[in-house]
């Protein structure tokens, strides 16, 4: 029986998660897969807790030198996060021969050119599933099983932290500070919570997925992005009247006018598939001028998810030997040809708090006329009044250009007598 | 830039997709996947149809023998449906040395342990994606995805043909007699529904997916069979009023007590991701020890749907070296240790027509404990009797075992005068 030593950078959770798992399953592996999978090195510095997991002492790496060096390992798995050192270790390991398993979307983000060609050069294995969307298989299944396609559009619910937060703000109307604070509490939340909740991690797994989608490097730098810290109970029960479902929505567009990308939040309607996932579990949506509508739905993170994806990738490495690289292209930038759209077209949701009730609809609408922004539905409710004593007045518009809206915000807002702007949500379908 | 041959077997709707697929996106393959995909040859008597897609005559094999030895050809793509003549075709191409992407999923599930060692032998690829669930990456999924994973369950809604009939009763209020003979006019069903409707389609998905899930192969003809035949809309709305939507599932479970696989309609929670899979979409919902659970989602057929997947494995098998065998351990049935559970335990809805309304209860109470059934919800409206004068009274049980149902309803029947089994049906979660 073939036999495979991996060794694991990192024992935090997703490492931990995945050491638990290659132990407890080794038996099972060998039976069906015709391989044997052992751990012969970890690298963490907090020694306890490696022994805690059932390490033993002389398996714990004073360094990374000792990995590449060490005969026993053929597969890296890098779960530490971040660029640095993620990202000299990771090289280090290719150069030694090394295939590597990774889930640091932001390192893979920002790095796929450096490290593939590393992979390549060296006859590496280099995989990432598992820098996506957990447990749930949606890199393999674009570039196995969707290849034949071009894929037209991608949206998904990417970030398991706000899609919580949302979900709680959605069904108990409490508001976005003391949600947070609450699944900060439960470790759905980090301390410093910027990376989910202003959007950062769905950039950093959009820009890998759309990618592999569109065939052409995605720069982060390239995706629009907007969080959820804005986002009130307000709008989201503003939002439900009208039949939506607001959603942190990872977007990718792959259309004649060229590629959107971009991460915001955004009302569907209530009967789209990706309304009803809920909590911290993600889905990706995808459509293919073939396959039509595909979505992918699970566990966006977590030890054991994010761990069967990581195992997922070793095992794979493990039985076959033809690796794939290139998936960018190799390279740091989009192909030049590749044109993107920034004026992207779109419904929008626009809550205006009406402080003059009489002359409201007639300058609003002028300025939307102005503005080449036509309504679709209109709110506006007795009932307690808001801030200041305004009234809201809540407009859907037909889908129209995020420039159009740009500027009938800003003209709005001049007429700061009549109304202001209190919320802009787009509505996406 | 490789240049890789292709021969179709059959032009019927699969094929004809997979041929417009090919043949429009040839330019977009050689650009994305440095490959030169050409369909050489096709083998289909009605000529006219093979020139209206845009076949040159020259490309129309007048026999198999034609393209086992076109040395252009190197994979060859079976979409002829049935076990003869694609079984002796796929065969004969296997050891012609040509690899074959196939969609048959009967003659998959019928005869792979002949195929995959023929493949094996002849050391050509052996791909099946788009055996079970159209367009969905669910095959890929469980091989090089979940591998990981001990599966515990998988609940499928995987024919699209049953799944649009129990939408439309469930939508619409129609009869199942009603909606067939207009799916039929649609196309949605054959002229001879039997395959669908009896369930037997779902079997030889469930066979196929539940084989290389559970590691071992699980024969169709050990799967539970149930169809939609008698399936009443008085149920399905029945069903809603204890929050239940009905689908015909296709179950695989690997406990404790061994394996158990069935096909039958199911009430399900309207809650649950499976719940809102309407139409003639189709789904997958896995649950592993690591992942947690997975839904796949998507067109379970149709012909750019299928042929999305046939045209993923043909890309794959074009642009790798590395083929997988023994995905069933090539074996016609299960390995000697496996053990099957007939007996299996679920909760069960259970329409009696009560005829005689002062003793049924006391009657059917103690025929229930006799049986070991305990019941969770009952429910007797006034209202319009149901035949033959009866009232109808509805059960939903604890979770019980099969075999005391059947005990059960065996024993309320032989009491025909105070009550008779109107329908059961079984209650998954």
């Amino acid at each position: 029986m073939k036999k495979v030593g991996v060794a694991i950078l990192g024992l935090g959770v997703v490492g931990g998660g995945t050491y638990k798992i290659l132990t407890e399953h080794r038996e099972m592996y060998r039976k069906c897969h015709q391989v044997d999978i052992t751990v012969e090195a970890v690298l963490e510095r907090d020694r306890a807790k490696a022994i805690a997991l059932g390490v033993e002492e002389d398996k714990i790496a004073a360094n990374i030198q000792e990995i590449c060096s060490n005969p026993d390992v053929e597969i890296v798995i890098e779960v530490m996060g971040g660029v640095e050192p993620a990202k000299s270790f990771v090289l280090d390991c290719l150069r030694a021969g090394k295939s590597v398993v990774t889930s640091n979307k932001e390192l893979f983000c920002k790095y796929s050119h450096e490290l593939e060609v590393a992979a390549k050069k060296n006859h590496c294995g280099l995989f990432y599933e598992a820098s996506c969307v957990g447990g749930v298989p949606v890199i393999r299944a674009l570039l196995d099983n969707l290849q034949g396609n071009k894929i037209t559009s991608m949206m998904g619910i990417i970030n398991g932290t706000t899609n919580y937060i949302l979900t709680k703000m959605a069904t108990e109307g409490a508001e976005y500070g003391d949600v947070l604070k609450e699944a900060q509490k439960l470790g759905y939340a980090e301390a410093n919570p910027s990376a989910d909740v202003e959007g950062y991690d769905a950039t950093y797994k959009l820009s890998i997925l759309s990618s592999i989608a569109f065939h052409t490097k995605i720069p982060y730098t390239r995706i629009y992005r907007e969080g959820i810290t804005d986002i009130s109970v307000t709008d989201i029960e503003y939002g439900k009247k009208f039949g939506y479902v607001l959603k942190l929505l990872a977007i990718g567009k792959n259309g004649d006018g060229g590629i959107e990308v971009r991460v915001h939040p955004s009302f569907i309607k209530a009967s789209h598939p990706l309304a009803s996932v809920n909590d911290s579990y993600n889905a990706v949506y995808l459509t293919g001028d073939s396959v039509e509508d595909v979505m992918l739905y699970g566990r966006g993170a977590g030890a054991l998810p994010t761990g069967s994806a990581i195992v997922g990738d070793v095992i794979y490495c493990a039985t076959h030997t033809n690796y794939r690289y290139s998936t960018f292209k190799n390279t740091e930038d989009a192909s030049p040809s590749t044109k993107f759209v920034d004026n992207f077209e779109s419904a929008y949701y626009i809550r205006l708090n009406a402080t003059d009730r009489t002359g409201v609809l007639a300058k609003v609408s002028s300025i939307f006329a102005k503005c080449k922004i036509s309504v679709a539905r209109m709110l506006q409710e007795r009932g307690p009044v808001g801030e200041d004593g305004a009234t809201p007045v809540v407009f859907i518009t037909h889908v129209t250009r995020e420039n159009n809206v740009k500027k009938a915000v800003e003209l709005i807002n001049e007429s700061e007598e009549v109304a202001k702007v209190a919320a802009v949500i787009r509505v996406v379908s």
